[in-house]
């Protein structure tokens, strides 16, 4: 895998097939992909749901434009990040870390105490926010992890997402949809972007160096 | 290249070897996958600045917890978000596109005009916070492509914005930083995280399936 080629390959597919559907040893590699991805102090602040129930997406498409991707596609991905960074899910992630590596570190103690002594005093706003900038890192991951198995991807902010929590019941479980992405594969007929040219700025315009 | 193999390999590395130098093909490469990945509506609200300079990170390094990556790495870079979503630089992303493909499409300039409808008006702080979590799908797409050329990274969150923005300049650019990226190689004595576990949450507790 090259990838250039396969960020050049990628692109937010407009129209997918219906018919196709993303084989499971894919789908596992994408989520195991995203599972394994960087987070701010690797504390995982979402959960991803992995829709493929038919009425759901129904009702999620009504709520998101009506944007065909959302049915046709094989599988829908949610990305729903926490609505808080609490003393219990920081104490989660340092507890499950101390019980995986089988001791407990001091400094890694000391950062704890840090978290829990800077991060449930910012309030609900400030820390779903945070955590919802880690969900992107899992998207642009998730972009890659599916164009390495030749899946077809169209990453969506252009949905209500009131709406797609209570479809969901996300904020009973703590937590508020940010991004949903379907995965499934291109039907070049009926799509308008598949033959389009992919547009960046030059490197001249992106890139400042500072020597 | 197998993505997942490379998500395990990279770790945020805590001590890099201050001789090492990423070679320039390697930057190139990076710089290109950041370059080509995705972001909403293809705007690309964001640049990236890289920087050698010893003197610049010094500076920065001193309102960035003195973490020594800043210093020790070979390349820092910046991801620096737009403030707003102008007319301008919308129209701007907006006219490339049809410059670079040769032809308006009628479809892509009712687009345009439902942006220039709704992005400006909803205020700096909204958009700079959309132009911020773009960054962060061109951070998760730098991680891997730093790992596929077999450099380290050290994703940081940790330092003063307004303070970077200052050194650097940025906001007479109408830039804001949002994160910072050591480029570099591992120092493997003097990093207490480079043999240990990587810690995630099990897929069951990560992952919801609704079928």
């Amino acid at each position: 895998m090259n990838l250039i080629e396969l960020l050049n390959w990628r692109y937010a597919a407009k129209k997918m097939n219906p018919e196709k559907v993303v084989p499971q040893d894919k789908l596992d590699r994408i989520l195991e992909s995203i599972r394994l991805t960087a987070t701010s102090s690797g504390l995982q602040p979402y959960e991803v749901l992995v829709i493929t129930n038919k009425a759901v997406r129904e009702d999620i498409k009504k709520i998101a434009w009506n944007q065909g991707q959302v049915t046709d596609s094989s599988h829908l991905l949610v990305f729903a990040a926490w609505d808080d960074y609490t003393p219990e899910r920081i104490n989660m992630m340092f507890d499950l870390t101390n019980e995986l590596r089988g001791f407990k570190n001091e400094g890694w103690e000391n950062y704890r105490q840090s978290l829990l002594n800077t991060y449930p005093q910012r309030g609900p706003q400030v820390n779903f926010e945070h955590a919802a900038r880690q969900t992107y890192i899992a998207l642009g991951t998730a972009l890659i992890a599916a164009a390495a198995e030749g899946v077809d991807t169209t990453p969506m902010e252009g949905f209500d997402p009131k709406a797609l929590d209570e479809i969901l019941d996300l904020r009973a479980k703590g937590l508020r949809s940010v991004t949903i992405l379907p995965l499934g594969y291109r039907q070049a007929d009926g799509d308008w972007l598949v033959n389009l040219k992919k547009i960046r700025r030059s490197r001249e315009t992106f890139v400042t160096e500072i020597p």
